[in-house]
C-alpha cells in the first residue's frame, strides 16, 4: 500500500498534537496536587475536586462554547462565534491536523486556564459556585482573550503581538483572574493579624506538592513544543531546549534566592521558581535563544520570591502562590520576548516598538481578565453567595462539602490536639469520631 | 540518504504504538493507587504488590502462552495456538507494525485486565493464590475471550460484533471476574451487619486514589486512540475527542448526581463516574458522534452510583467499585455502541439486528469471564485456600503478607486508639513496636 | 505542500526523540519519590531537594559544560571539547535529529546519573556540598566516561564495546560513584550497632516508593527505546519488548526469592528487583533475544537482594539500594551483553573476546566514577564539609536545612511518643510547635 507524503505529513502531525495533547491534559493532575500540597490536609480534597471541576465541566463548556469564541469566525477583532460543539467548518484555520486534535489541545490549555484560579481560592471558596465560574472561564474569559492574540482576525494578533504558548493568553489571564477572584472572596480566617503581621499557613504534604510540580514540568515538553501544531516544525527540538532551561534557571534561582535572603533553601519556592521559569519562557520559547531562555528563567525565580512576598504584604491571600507565578512570570515572559527576540526584540536591534506591542497585549488581556472574573466573582457573591460559613472553614472544606476526609485512619487532626490542654486518645479519637459518615466500629472483627 | 514512504508509515505507526503502550503500561499504576487510596491503609501495600504482580506476572504469562491464544492460528472461532514466547510468524495478522509493538500494547492490556479484579478482592485475598490466579487470567480468561472478538476468526468477530479498545473485551470481562472472585471469596468482615445494614469501610488516602485516577484517564489517551495501531488512521484525532468527552460527562455526572441524591458531591463518585464513562466510550471510541459520547458518558455516571448501591445491597463486597465501573458500564459501553454507531446503531437507522450481535456478545464474553474465573478461585480455594485469617485480615495483609506497613513513622492506626479506651501513648507505641522487623530504638542517636 | 521525505524523516525523528527525552526527563520524579519514600519521613524533603538539584543544577552543567566533554570533538579518545552552551558545530555527530533534540535527551540522561547517587547518600548529607557534585557529576564524571563509549573517537568505542543505552554509562557509573559517596561520607547514625548487626531503618511511605517506581518503569520506555534516536529504527519496538520482559522477570523474582529466603514477599525488592532487570538490559536491549532478556532480568532480580545484604555486611549504608540496583545490574547488564549478544556473544559463539572487551570496559568506567567522585567527595569533606551535624541527623535534615517538614497536619513523629513514657498530647504537641516557622495557633479562627 503506498502512502502519500501528504498523508504522512498529516499523521505525524496528528500523533505529534494528540499526544503533547496527553501531556497538557495531565497538567490537571500536577495542577491538583501542587495546590492540594501547599494548602491544609482538610481542604485539600476539595481542591482537587475543584480542578476535577476544571477538568470536566470546563472540558465539556470548551466544546459547548468556547471553543467557536475563541477560533470562530472573527467578529472585528473582538470575539468569534460558530461551529458550536465542534460542528461545522473550521476551514479558516487552515489547519493540517484534524479539527478533533486541534480542539483536544486547546481545550487543555482551557482547562489549565482555570485550574490556576482554582489554587488562589483554596480552603474557604464553595464548590457549586465554583463550578459556575469554571464554565464562565472556560466558555468566556479565556477564549475571548485567546481570540484577540491566537486568532489570526483577533485585534492584537492584527497589531503583531506575539505568544506562542501563552505567557499572556494563558497564564497573565489566569494570574490575575486570581487575583480578583482573591480580592472579591477575601483572605482566609487567620491569615493576617490584627497588627499587620501574617501567619505562615504551612503546607500539609510537600511531596503530593513535589508531585504536582513535577507533572506539571512533564506537562511543559507538550505545553510548548506542542503548540507548533506540527511535528515537522523545525523547531520543536530548540522550543523543548529553551523550555526546559527556563525551567532549570528558575528552580535553581528559586532554591539560591530563598537561601541568601532567608538562610534555607525553601522547597516551595524550588518549585515555583521552575513554574515561574516555565511560565516566563512560555510566550517566547520559539523566539529566543537557550542562553536567553536561562536568564529569562534567573529573573522568573527572583520575581516570584519578591511577588509573593508583596501579595502577603498588601494582603492578597492566595496559598499557593498562584497570582506570582502566573500573573507576574506571564507579564514578564510576554515582555521578555520583546526584549530578547532574535528577530525584532529591543536587546538585538528591534527598537522598542514590538516591546510596547507586547506590553499593550499582555494589560489588555490581563485587565480584560481581571475584570470579566471580578464580575463574574460578585454576581455570585451577591447571589448564591461565593464563602463557605466561618464554621465550615473552620472544620474544613472536605467535610462541609464532600462529607469525606482526605486520609482516613492516618491521624490528621492536630489541631484538635492543640485546642485541647488535656490532650490524649479523647481528643484524637474525637477528631475522628466525628467525621460524619463513618462507621469504623465493626471494620476490624 | 533516501527514505521510502513505506519505511515513513512502519515507522510512524511504530512510534505511535510504542508511545500508546507506554501510556497503557502506566495504568498500572493507576490501578495500584486508585485501589491502595480507595482501602485501609493497612492492606494498601499488598494491593499495591497484586497489580505489580499483574504488572510481572501477567506480563511474563501473556509472553509465555495469552498471546499465542489470543491472535495465534484460530481453531474453531474459540481460541488460538502457536507462536508461544511470540516467536514464528503472526503473518496471518497482517499487521504492519513490527509484532513486538503489537505484542507490547496488547500486554498492557493484559495487565489491565487482571488489575480490575485485584481491587474487587482487597483487604482479603491471599498473595500467593492471587498470583496463580494473574496467570491464568493473562494466560487464558482474557485471550479466549479476546480471540472472540477481535481475532478476525473468532465467532463473534465473525458475526460483525464490534468493541474498538475493549468495553467487552477487557472491562465486562474484567468486571464480572471481579464478581465471581467476589462470591466465592466472601465480604470482608465487618462490612455487612447482621442486622442487614451496611458499614462503610472510608478510604484510607484520597489523594491517592486521585492520583490513580489522573493516571487512569491519561493512560486512556494510549488505550483507545493506541488502539487504531496506526498514527496515519484518519479516526486517531476524533477517538482521542470522544474518549475525553464521556470521561468528562461521566465525571461530571458521578459530582452532579451524588449532589443531587446524596447531598454532597461525592469524590470517589466523581473518580468512578470518569472512569465509567471512559469504559463506555471503549467499545464505541471510533464510531460514535462527539454529542453521542457525551450522553454515553452521562448515562454512565449515574448507571455507576446505582450499581455500587446495587451491589452493596446484594452483599457483594466490592472495596473499590470495579463491577460497578467496568462490569456494568462495560456492558453498557457494547451496547451504547449498537445504539449510537453512526453507521449503524439503532439510533441511526441500522434496525435492531447490529444492537443484538452486540448483546449477544458482550453477554457470551461476560459469562465466559464470570464462569471461569468462578471455577478457577473455586479451585484455589479448595486446594490453597485463598482467604486470610480472621487474624491476618483484622491485624491487616501488609503485615501478614509482606512483613511491612505502609507508612512508619506516620501514625497510621486509629482503631488501637478507639479500642482502648485508656488512650494515648501507650496504645499508640504499641502499633509501632508491634510492627515486626523494626528496630527504630537507635535509629535516632 | 509538498512535503520531502527528509523532511518527514527528520520530523519522525524528533518527534521519537522529544517524547522519549520528556519520559526520561519525568524519570526524575521517580528518583525523588522512591527515594524518599524508601527513607524517614524527616529527611525526605531534602532528598526531593536534592534530586531537584539534579534537575535543575545538573542540567545547566550539562549545558554549559558536560555535552561539550562528552560529544565535542575527541582528544585522545579521552574526553571532548567544544561547542560549549551547545553552541558552535556539532556535525562530526552525523544526526539527522536537531542538536537541541540530542542535547535534551542526553541532559536527561545526566540528571539521572546524579539522581543515583542522591539516594545513597540520603538522610546525612549536607545540601550545598550536594550541589556542588551534582555541578561536578554532570559536567565531568558522567561526560567523561560516556565519551569513551558513546563518543565514536572515544577509546572503548574504538575497541568495540557496546552499551546501548547505559548499563555501564550510566548505572554503573552512577553506582560505583554511590559507593565512593558513601564510603566518604560514612553511615548513618543508628544504621549499624557497635556488636556488628544491623537496624533496620524502615521506609517512611512505600506508596510513595511504588509512586517513583513506576514513574521509572514508565521512563525506561524512552530511555531504552529513545536511545535508537530515531523513529525510523526498525529495532525500537524489539528494544522496548526486551526491557520489558527484563522488568517483568527482575521484579519477579525480587518477590519470589525474597518469599523462598525470607518467609515474605518484600515490596522493596519487588521495586528493586524490576529496576534491577531495567539496568541490566540497558545495555543489551538491541542486541539480545526476548528469551534472553528473561533470563537477564531473572538473574538481576536475585544480585540486588544478594548485594543489598552483601553491602549491609560491610557496612556500606546505602539507604535505598543504589549501589545493588545500579552497581551490581550495571555491571551485569554490560557483562550479560558479552554473553547474550545474538551477534558475537558467548553463549551465541562468539568466543570471549567481545566478553572480555565489556568487562575492560564496565571496570574502566566504574574505576573512573569511583575515583573522581571519591576525590571529589574527599576534597567537599575537608573544605565546606559534607556532613550535617549530630543533632541535624536526629532533629532530620527536613527542618535543619530547609526549614520545613515533609508533613503537617499529620502526625508525623512517633519518636517522641515512643522516647516518651508519659505519652500523649505534649509530647506530640510539642512534635508540631517545635517545628520553626509555623504559626498555626490563629489558623482556624
Amino acid at each position: 500500500m503506498e502512502v502519500s507524503s501528504q498523508s504522512l505529513a498529516v499523521g505525524l502531525d496528528t500523533v505529534w498534537v494528540l499526544l503533547c495533547a496527553a501531556l497538557v491534559f495531565l497538567m490537571e493532575g500536577g495542577f491538583a496536587f501542587l495546590e492540594a500540597g501547599f494548602i491544609r490536609a482538610k481542604n485539600s480534597v476539595n481542591i482537587v475536586m475543584k480542578v476535577f471541576t476544571d477538568t470536566t465541566v470546563g472540558m465539556l463548556a470548551y466544546w459547548l462554547i468556547g471553543f467557536s469564541v475563541m477560533f470562530g469566525l472573527d467578529h472585528s477583532g473582538l470575539w468569534g462565534s460558530g461551529g458550536y460543539m465542534v460542528s461545522g467548518s473550521f476551514s479558516h484555520l487552515g489547519l493540517r491536523i484534524p479539527i478533533c486534535a486541534f480542539w483536544l489541545f486547546q481545550a487543555a490549555f482551557a482547562m489549565a486556564l482555570a485550574s490556576i484560579v482554582s489554587g488562589a481560592v483554596a480552603e474557604r471558596m464553595k464548590f457549586f459556585p465554583y463550578m459556575v465560574y469554571t464554565f464562565c472561564a472556560a466558555a468566556f474569559v479565556y477564549p475571548i482573550a485567546g481570540h484577540w492574540v491566537w486568532n489570526s482576525g483577533g485585534w492584537l494578533a492584527q497589531m503583531g503581538m506575539k505568544d506562542f504558548a501563552g505567557s499572556a493568553v494563558v497564564h497573565a489571564v489566569g494570574g490575575w483572574s486570581a487575583l480578583a477572584a482573591v480580592m472579591v472572596l477575601g483572605p482566609r480566617r487567620g491569615k493576617f493579624n490584627e497588627d499587620g503581621s501574617v501567619n505562615v499557613i504551612p503546607a500539609h504534604n510537600l511531596h503530593l506538592a513535589f508531585l504536582g510540580a513535577f507533572i506539571l514540568w512533564f506537562g511543559w515538553f507538550g505545553f510548548n513544543p506542542g503548540s507548533s501544531l506540527s511535528g515537522l516544525d523545525g523547531n520543536i527540538a530548540s522550543i523543548a531546549m529553551t523550555t526546559n532551561l527556563s525551567a532549570a534557571a528558575g528552580g535553581f534561582m528559586g532554591m539560591v534566592f530563598t537561601r541568601l535572603k532567608y538562610g534555607k533553601a525553601d522547597p516551595s519556592m524550588a518549585m515555583n521558581g521552575a513554574l515561574a521559569g516555565l511560565v516566563a519562557i512560555t510566550g517566547g520559547t520559539a523566539y529566543v535563544t537557550p542562553g536567553s531562555s536561562v536568564i529569562i528563567g534567573l529573573i522568573a525565580g527572583i520575581l516570584v520570591v519578591l511577588a509573593v512576598e508583596f501579595f502577603d504584604k498588601v494582603k492578597a491571600d492566595d496559598p499557593v502562590g498562584a497570582i506570582a507565578v502566573h500573573g507576574v512570570n506571564g507579564v514578564w515572559g510576554a515582555l521578555a520576548l520583546g526584549l530578547f527576540a532574535k528577530d525584532g526584540g529591543l536587546f538585538y536591534g528591534g527598537g522598542v516598538k514590538f516591546l510596547s506591542i507586547q506590553a499593550l497585549g499582555v494589560v489588555s488581556v490581563s485587565v480584560w481578565a481581571f475584570g470579566l472574573t471580578f464580575l463574574i466573582f460578585s454576581l455570585l457573591k451577591a447571589t448564591v453567595g461565593i464563602r463557605v460559613t466561618a464554621d465550615e472553614e473552620m472544620e474544613g472544606l472536605d467535610l462541609s462539602e464532600h462529607g469525606i476526609p482526605a486520609y482516613c485512619g492516618l491521624v490528621v487532626s492536630p489541631i484538635n490536639i492543640q485546642e485541647s490542654t488535656e490532650i490524649g486518645g479523647q481528643s484524637l479519637q474525637a477528631s475522628l469520631i466525628n467525621t460524619p459518615g463513618f462507621s469504623l466500629a465493626n471494620t476490624n472483627e
